[in-house]
């Protein structure tokens, strides 16, 4: 074997590293993987067992001297400081005219100073975002390069050959010039939080709004993937809706928390986005709903609070024009905002140390600034009452402003809704309280999915720890 | 004039310097300013027109040898660099004890290391948000510094004096440590971006939806301003809504552009919120709303090609039942969150010179990633015909499949709005269909009270430039 002159190399032979590798020896490629700990590099050689060129490997050195050159290696390591890291020690092994290629979620800025760097060096840094999970891997991924077109070359016999096929055609194409790979990807994140989000609200609606059981929501998601609707998220969302939990007999979905985790990249999409001043609502909502779903100790107090139809005797809300319905909707979505900066600035003060007294800043707003009003006063005396209160909304006096306008906030969007006036804000204000007072989000959905696609695990609602289930069916639905 | 001990010194004479230094001396406190322009350091001194102890300079050893010790000096010059090279060009005149106060919109990330840098020098660093405008300077802002507790003491006097009253108490006091006071003028400024949306929003739904004219809506506004909406944005919305344009006779907001500016402190206040995981949702879709305002030209071609209710037969869609009409609700959203991001790829390849083809993206998104989907065909046949398509909403077959699901869609969302179930991102994916096809948006009104509060210009529809307008009323309104 020493004398084997391997075709790619990849360095971290997690699960994504071995699956992609195995994926190239079975299209006939020599291959060879990379990681400090020996008991991964053994794993590799392991599991090929239909007699392929794969080796493991714990040095560099061996590494770096059996790639046929141009070399073309590939790192799947953590995003972050472990890139550099590798780089770093890989450098002095390489030539002028081998091509890294970094196969994780980094940064797309992180790429670009990548690619300057070792450019210097005469070595071709591609950053490739990398999508399907274990499973794509191991039997074809979509994969989103990005970097020197000519380099991409030595690149695409492998890629093809690995990558999903549609219609014969391979998931994977040279995207463009330096970070373009890792923004692509990037993208393709955020796409996926919206659509999820997106998904995690129509169940929900379905569920809480039309009162349909988990039978009903199940068939219903498996029969949505037969029309204009199919794709793999909604396979999979009617897959998790079948599974059984081995612990309670109960729909595993259903003893999900609602708190859901993120990676970041959908952050990352919805903060670029504001730089280059491109709206993406949807995938903002999305980010904002994961984010919201932590709040789960507010939300159960919240739930008690504002919980309800609208306090306001009704006879006396039918005889109110029009016009007083949507001035009741701006002072209910006012104070909203309001509450939704107040609450930043308590999370800003405990990470960065500012000790700031909001009772202080409800009151120096109170005038000489754009945002004074009247109901700074209320503001001030809520902090008074509460130097911790969490947010307005559970400020008893404030809580009772916003349920006694309630119904002609809801009167006003549909109003709105039928006559096709954008009102993102206004809605998004109903949409902050209406989650607020959530006692449970749909997010357990969410979890679900990202433990089905990435395994990135769960918790449950009824005892600690982190757990991770097989979800595919074991028949799967038709589809 | 010599000998002249001065209480306080600010450097950069615009008007918000200058403004700030004569309600200082006002108060009877003596107050040095520094310029580099001969011409602002003349204004000064003449329009001191009341005998205070007003002084302007160009010469740096000047103004700083004039100024009682520790002294108390504030930076009036734009974010960013000229702050970095003010302070480096003063450090080397500036003793141990001495204060100098950023009170610009700088970043706070920024404070925090000129903080660090300036303490090295026992020198302590301010950053402090100023709101009011150029009046506010001149007759009370309201004022949010941040920075070392004690040395605060040297500047309250002067800090409580110049600030707006409220019940006799001074809009101003110590916020907290670093940058505390640019991280609450941050937050501030998101706040006002969530209110003025909303304002325009309503004008638009009373507008547009209920069909009011220009004097109801200006009485609306004017009214509303005597009720709980009491406050500073609403009060300018009615003495807005009441000017007259001077060249054309018509009421001037109408022949205002909708294509709103903004400065960067709305977005940077969604950013940061989006690091530390707190949801501000109605200050996302603020800054949302200002970026779409931009995309004019799409926005004129969508209003012609989405323009309506649905094509789909009325009948016909009465027979459906309600899970139908999620499913339809499902798809136009996920339609709008593909586009979005692609528009984010469109946009980002343009900054970032990737040289992307979208229908590459589309055609390798397919199979193998998380978001395959049967639509990413479609969307690969909509770039194939048009490589240039600006949103996939212009692509007449997906115009098509949005428009015959824009009836269910609404529906759907005031079924979630009656039962209280929340859907921000389905909202958001009718919002900016809506938006997207509105050939005129409610922005205008916003330029409209960018121009009265902060004298940021505005442009015109009927002509080219810039133009700015005294909107005080010559008869303000009763409020």
């Amino acid at each position: 074997m020493n004398d084997t002159q391997y075709d790619f190399g990849i360095v971290g032979l997690g699960v994504m590293g071995r699956n992609l590798l195995l994926n190239m020896a079975d299209h006939d490629f020599a291959v060879i993987g990379l990681d400090l700990d020996p008991v991964k590099a053994a794993a590799l050689e392991k599991e090929n067992d239909q007699g392929r060129t794969v080796k493991g490997t714990t040095s560099a050195e061996e590494f770096i001297g059996a790639l046929r050159t141009p070399r073309a290696l590939m790192l799947l390591v953590p995003a972050g400081k472990p890139v550099d890291a590798v780089i770093a020690s890989l450098l002095p092994l390489l030539e002028p005219g081998d091509i890294v290629i970094d196969g994780g979620n980094s940064y797309f800025a992180d790429t670009d100073r990548r690619v300057g760097t070792l450019a210097a060096a005469g070595i071709h840094f591609f950053g490739m975002g990398i999508s399907g999970g274990e499973k794509g891997a191991r039997f074809g991924p979509s994969m989103m390069p990005g970097g020197n077109r000519q380099a991409y070359e030595r690149l695409r016999p492998v890629f093809e050959a690995v990558a999903a096929k549609v219609n014969g055609e391979p998931c994977v194409a040279f995207l463009g010039n330096g970070s373009a790979g890792n923004y692509v990807k990037m993208v393709h994140n955020g796409i996926e939080y919206g659509i999820m989000q997106l998904i995690a609200e129509t169940y929900d609606l379905l569920k809480r709004g039309l009162g349909l059981n988990d039978d009903q929501l199940q068939q219903i998601f498996q029969d949505w993937n037969n029309t204009e609707l199919q794709s793999y998220l909604v396979q999979i969302t009617g897959e998790i809706l079948q599974k059984t939990d081995e612990i309670t007999g109960k729909r595993l979905v259903n003893v999900i928390s609602d708190q859901a985790r993120s990676k970041g990249t959908g952050k990352w999409t919805s903060q670029n986005a504001m730089d280059l001043q491109v709206p993406i609502p949807t995938i903002d909502m999305a980010v904002v709903m994961r984010d919201m779903s932590k709040y789960k100790a507010e939300r159960v107090q919240a739930a008690q609070l504002l919980a309800g139809n609208s306090v306001a005797n009704k006879q006396q809300q039918e005889q109110q024009n029009r016009v007083d319905q949507v001035r009741n909707t701006l002072y209910f979505a006012i104070l909203i905002t309001y509450a939704q900066g107040l609450v930043q600035l308590r999370i800003a003060s405990q990470e960065y140390n500012y000790e700031l007294e909001l009772e202080e800043v409800a009151k120096i707003w109170r005038g000489g600034c754009i945002i004074r009003a009247a109901c700074l006063e209320d503001f001030r005396q809520a902090y008074a009452k509460n130097p911790a209160l969490p947010s307005l909304l559970l400020d008893s006096q404030i809580g009772q402003d916003l349920l006694t306008r309630q119904d002609d906030t809801r009167t006003t969007i549909k109003l709105a809704v039928d006559k096709g006036i954008p009102v993102p804000a206004l809605m998004s204000a109903l949409a902050y309280f209406d989650a607020y007072r959530s006692e449970i989000l749909p997010t357990n959905l969410i979890q679900a999915q990202r433990d089905y696609f990435g395994a990135h695990t769960y918790e449950r609602i009824d005892q600690e720890g982190i757990f991770h289930t097989d979800w595919t069916p074991a028949v799967p639905p038709v589809s």
